[in-house]
């Protein structure tokens, strides 16, 4: 059997987020190392108990290490509780919650020190605002070409004439930090955006959460019971009927890359004006004038999901964990 | 027979300019009562002179009206003598060029006044940089309910993943005059913006325009010439064989919008950093928090186009005008 890849949690947890960090847990391919913090879908203390809590009732063993409680540069923008609640988790009841702490390293040194020590190994799948990421890169940029890759859940670039998120041209991540984000997105490591052009497309639906539940595992119990007002606020804004994948997305890209299509291509971040976090990819090839891409690394952004197979993988890897 | 629509054609020719003032001068269904010139392809000096050019060569009646030299508020981008030449039609010979001036009055107020004599049976296409439509407008806001409608070339919407022509996600007319344009889209007439997302499916191959001279004409013989190095040049940078329609499609959509398809929703241009010139549109239903696009005026963006069937409209119209 091969060895399972060592990957570096970056998350704001966030219902997505839980859902993407069991299916780590469930994944033979994966070995979580850590686990780090970002605010996001709720603020650095909400988000870091959430993770906190949520290795403590499923058995993680990774540690947590918090992260930064701000953007770069800007103030952080309002928690969207319309959509993860004000607990991040749904508003759903944290039963048998115990108070824990986090590591006392803080997450930007931990995904340094975990890059050094296993050098060329390590996969740091990213799915909140790239604050830490940043961060990391300022303390010491040889990060970058330390981790064996970095995988972000972000971005949206328009390839389907899908829009953003939380503007028609930004997803909520990358709008969180757009500074942070041009820094990440200009660094040269091996970068893939896993981005709503394709979160997007692949939904689970209330039944596929409820058949995922109904193999009686707590673990299974709670996404599914989290999941229900998540479902209920993008049915209400979007007609979308079920839970968009998002966070669990890139982290299916890390398990199997061939079940999307990348763009390869530099990509710059919008850092003022209406676009505000917007990522822009000039895809290889494209010759213009000089421009702000020029000279930046090559990152891929995904445009295509294989979202039925997607979803099998993910289902599949629950069961045989959870049951 | 329907009474022709009275068409002012804003225009920067240009060689895809030139195409597209022979087709309005052919179609039955247009009648032609301006030309305003605007900088964009090459300077106002030049583009005027190609306008004066092409009504003394080709017999228009339609009287120019010279436009606007600069951006509203921005110095003028050099003209792209890599694409339209020096002379701004291919660096074609002018052969029997006459020196002619245009009409006193300038562009801006030309459409004012054209506007308030003939009041909602006006078409203004425009497909340069929209300074003259932005000067009309602040001269006299009454202008945009007075127009029957405003078609313009210009803007790139993503729908197809297709980039911008300037930078990654930047449109040229647009681009050249980005504060103008977003007085443009955000103003409360009935507009339509063909984008480079249709315009760079349909491609005039040498083999079409070769056809089209075939018939003889002097016309078609001189859109052939000039069409050779602006195909050259779409060949050597985007691998296309032959020359993108732009222009033309914009008079396609005002004698036959059913060509296209196009998605409504509020538009906004950026005016600053690194996705200057772009064009964002929220399609309506989308649903974000308070944004840049609250409370403007719906336009309609295009997203598809039938291009065998605009090919066969340009090449049949002009072989009825043309022979």
């Amino acid at each position: 059997m091969t060895t399972p890849t060592k990957i570096i949690f970056d998350t704001d947890p966030g219902i997505d987020d839980a859902m993407a960090l069991l299916f780590i847990e469930a994944s033979p391919a994966l070995d979580l190392i850590a686990v780090t913090t970002i605010f996001g879908n709720a603020d650095i203390e909400t988000t870091t108990r959430n993770a906190l809590y949520l290795k403590d009732r499923f058995g993680l063993t990774a540690p947590v290490y918090k992260g930064t409680d701000k953007p770069l540069t800007r103030p952080r923008n309002p928690s969207p509780t319309f959509v993860h609640g004000v607990n991040g988790l749904g508003d759903v009841e944290l039963t048998g919650l115990v108070p824990a702490q986090p590591e006392a390293k803080p997450a930007h040194q931990a995904i340094i020190d975990l890059a050094r020590q296993y050098p060329g190994e390590v996969v740091l799948c990213a799915v909140g605002p790239l604050t830490n990421l940043a961060l990391a890169l300022q303390a010491d940029p040889e990060v970058a070409t330390l981790l064996k890759s970095v995988v972000i859940m972000g971005g949206a670039f328009g390839v389907a004439g899908k829009p953003g998120n939380v503007t028609p041209v930004a997803e909520a991540n990358i709008w969180n930090d757009p500074e942070a984000a041009d820094q990440v997105f200009t660094a040269p490591w091996n970068l893939t955006a896993v981005s709503l052009d394709v979160t997007t497309q692949v939904v689970m639906s209330p039944d596929y959460m409820d058949a995922l539940a109904a193999g009686g595992s707590d673990a299974c119990g709670f996404l599914n019971a989290i999941s229900k007002p998540y479902a209920a606020f993008y049915g209400e804004r979007d007609g979308v009927v079920g839970c968009c994948v998002h966070d669990a997305a890139a982290v299916a890209y890390v398990i199997d890359p061939s079940l999307f299509t990348v763009r390869r291509g530099s990509v710059r971040v919008v850092t003022e004006g209406i676009a505000l976090g917007q990522t822009c990819q000039k895809a290889e090839g494209e010759l213009f004038g000089p421009s702000a891409w020029d000279d930046q690394p090559i990152q891929a952004a995904t445009v295509a999901v294989d979202g039925a197979r997607l979803l099998t993988l993910y289902a599949q890897t629950m069961a045989a964990k959870y049951g």
